[in-house]
């Protein structure tokens, strides 16, 4: 292919997407069109110039049914790096699909990773059989990362790396380099090891540029280095590569001995989605991928509704305990939703901001009582602004100053409920190791809830109000 | 220093932090209890081995009246790097505290996007005093970047780049690198350019050290290139990295040429910021920043609370047209917030899957009917399994069929509200071009307790409940 084609190629895909970088509409349903009346010639002259992620994201657009007639159409042009783009509901079909060699050939050409999360979520017993069709080198790569726990740094890592003693010269390690075909091209930084095998310093390729031949590389090279242990959460690798801006960490077994690399672009997407997700979990959305079976779907959101029900049956079974009062005066009934809501409201803007300090690692022990001391002070001044509002409210339309008074009053204790609730629940969660965005919503909610109705209705009936 | 002690500094500074990479609560209070103590040396030494994030940790956990001193205290040690890792509102306040000479000083070594990160913040007054203050490419340079947008390509990209023309060699570009010690070395790929300056490659540097010195640059160079347009918003950037995996990219003006360069280390920061401030916008917590002056959080929050406050007062209203049926059967005022609140929990978890799905450019044109029609199931199956449940055990405990019925049948058409409601109103909204993050939720939350309120209430009535 001549330099100019190649030149022309990105022009060509970039006129498919809009200015979010999207594949159009359009575009996608020209292809789709193209696969249905059988023309795959037109179909393959239409992917062919796409990015291997954009290929994934029409994959992930075309309608379920339809997938697997575009992925026959262009089988070739369906590679690893289209694979390792897609969403993992997506690829488990398409992988489903495939026969146990076909799986091989193209987990053969991808690094360590890549190629585990392609096999890491087939049935054992067709793993075994992709296993079995792989060469032993591979094989032993990637069922070394399957012994890793699932979400950790092992299953993460490339075994593909640039290792080198530290008595080496800079010119030693470019021989080194352009001598060896069989080296990966991915790296940007070299690890130098000792003797065995444990890592000493980190150099970047720019240092070695710079750097004369003669000179040795222990010189060069950066010896505070961030190592990752092999069984490391995901989560914390993310954190650890946001917190110190790294390109790349060697990961380090039990023993201390390199054993992987983590390369920045595997780490992007998990912070990504490790920030996104505390807002479905706060929301008991699950993972909230739209790309999820339907049923899995609604059990995930069905268990979240039901422990909601609970709460939602315990606050209703105190407001029962003044049906005598609603009864006598139904105003109290019309009015006791605003209480509990606002509490709601306010009380999930402050467990926000707290999951998420959380989440960062800005929310520690040595803050902890600032921090509560900061919402305590917002909720008063939200309570007191909102409750003389409501207050001031009712007393015009109503003109019932007790009522009134009861109102406002109620709106600033559930706001303070609101708040330390919002920073208590999550922080006391996170003490206990249990996820804050998973729980701490559902009991933000309830004691809300049940102070509302609690706060409004008790006073109401302390001042006499339907009596 | 000798090289054993470089290697040990790691070590000891990470006994500092926890098993979370946090620092620990004792470290933090002996090196303030130091400083209280006028001890500088002392505080220095506990100081000294920290990475720069880890010293910026260490000023945000320091309570802000305690910041001054501790900055006095080891005035060397908060250089540039710590500051530029430094949260917003706590730079700012120290930046204000420095005299424009010493911010000069700190800016001048650090790139032009962590400079610009510096002064941007500054008053209009003293930012010109601090450009003033810089040597003339520097604040060329710095005041460049402070005319592009805020949040947008040209504020985040250095200018700090290698750019060489196509026709040199591999050699050529060892020895351009080797001989100029003024050149950056904070790069992962060089750009390769033509005679305009527009870029026509790039080259990773793992590519340059594996191809022999006699090779020309252009025959090694990758021509598919992802550029930034350097008025390009900072999210859309950080998603153009996210999606291409890219390391660095080059940033160009809008006559193609080569004028900057963003590095992935840039926009971790970034990504996971706008995937985590979902979740703040959504809740009406504004930035959520733990940092920001309280007052300003304070006016952030009434704003969402006001509207919201409207809202809950039109639920009311619909109420108040049943003020009758309630006073003759006070258990319609017990039962009925729970079928708002479940029709409010069930549109927030579609909200935030559909929210995320948006901001993660899964969701466009293409599938949206498609994802309309999947939660209209969904909704369709928990509004069913929710109303058997409530319907069940409201017969169960009252015994009164109508009451059951009716409980039942709103559970159901609040869920599907509920359903809708959370597709179609941040879908709108993003087609509206305006934040779905940010004015979903009152919308959402108004259709399910309004509709909580009528289908429950209204039916009720219509079975002659209450009468």
């Amino acid at each position: 292919m001549s330099e100019t084609e190649l030149h022309d190629e990105p022009a060509a895909a970039e006129s498919q997407l809009d200015e979010d970088d999207l594949l159009r509409p359009e575009f996608v349903a020209a292809v789709l069109e193209a696969v249905d009346a059988g023309d795959h010639e037109a179909a393959r002259t239409l992917v062919a110039p796409l990015h291997p992620a954009d290929i994934a994201d029409l994959v992930e657009l075309t309608p379920a049914d339809q997938r697997a007639d575009l992925v026959t159409a262009i089988p070739d042009l369906i590679d690893g790096d289209v694979l390792a783009e897609m969403n993992d509901w997506v690829r488990e079909a398409l992988v489903d699909a495939l026969e146990p060699h076909q799986v091989a050939d193209i987990a053969a050409e991808l690094d360590t990773d890549d190629a585990v999360a392609i096999i890491e979520d087939m049935d054992v017993e067709d793993q075994r059989e992709v296993l079995r069709a792989l060469d032993p080198d591979d094989r032993a790569a990637i069922e070394e990362a399957l012994s890793y726990p699932e979400e950790s740094a092992g299953r993460l890592m490339q075994r593909e790396l640039i290792a080198v003693p530290e008595h080496w010269t800079v010119g030693h390690v470019l021989d080194y380099l352009r001598g060896n075909d069989a080296l990966t091209t991915d790296f940007w930084e070299i690890f130098v090891v000792d003797p065995s095998h444990k890592p000493i310093g980190t150099c970047a390729l720019s240092w070695i540029l710079r750097t004369p031949r003669g000179i040795t590389i222990s010189d060069v090279m950066k010896r505070e280095q961030t190592l990752i242990p092999v069984d490391m959460d995901q989560e914390e690798v993310a954190l650890r590569f946001q917190k110190y801006a790294l390109i790349s960490a060697a990961v380090v077994d039990p023993n201390g001995r390199l054993v992987g690399m983590i390369t920045v672009d595997d780490v992007v997407h998990i912070i990504s989605q490790e920030a996104g997700e505390d807002i479905l979990r706060l929301s008991g959305a699950g993972e909230g991928d739209i790309n999820e079976p339907v049923l899995l779907t609604v059990r995930t959101r069905l268990t979240w509704l039901f422990v909601n029900l609970g709460t939602a049956m315990l606050a209703a079974s105190v407001v029962g305990l003044f049906q005598g009062e609603i009864a006598k005066f139904a105003l109290l009934a019309v009015l006791m939703p605003i209480v509990s809501g606002m509490g709601g409201n306010a009380g999930t803007q402050t467990l926000a901001v707290v999951v998420r300090a959380i989440a960062t690692n800005q929310l520690t022990e040595s803050n902890t009582l600032r921090m509560i001391w900061r919402e305590l002070r917002i909720a008063m001044a939200n309570g007191a602004t909102l409750g003389l509002a409501i207050g001031t409210g009712t007393m015009l339309v109503y003109g019932i100053p007790w009522l009134a008074i009861v109102i406002a009053m109620a709106m600033v204790i559930n706001n303070l409920i609101a708040g330390l609730a919002g920073v208590l629940i999550p922080v006391t969660l996170d003490r206990l190791r249990v996820d804050p965005a998973v729980a701490s919503a559902v009991f933000v909610t309830m004691m809300t809830d049940v102070m509302g109705f609690f706060s409004f209705l008790g006073l109401a009936t302390l001042v006499g109000l339907g009596s």
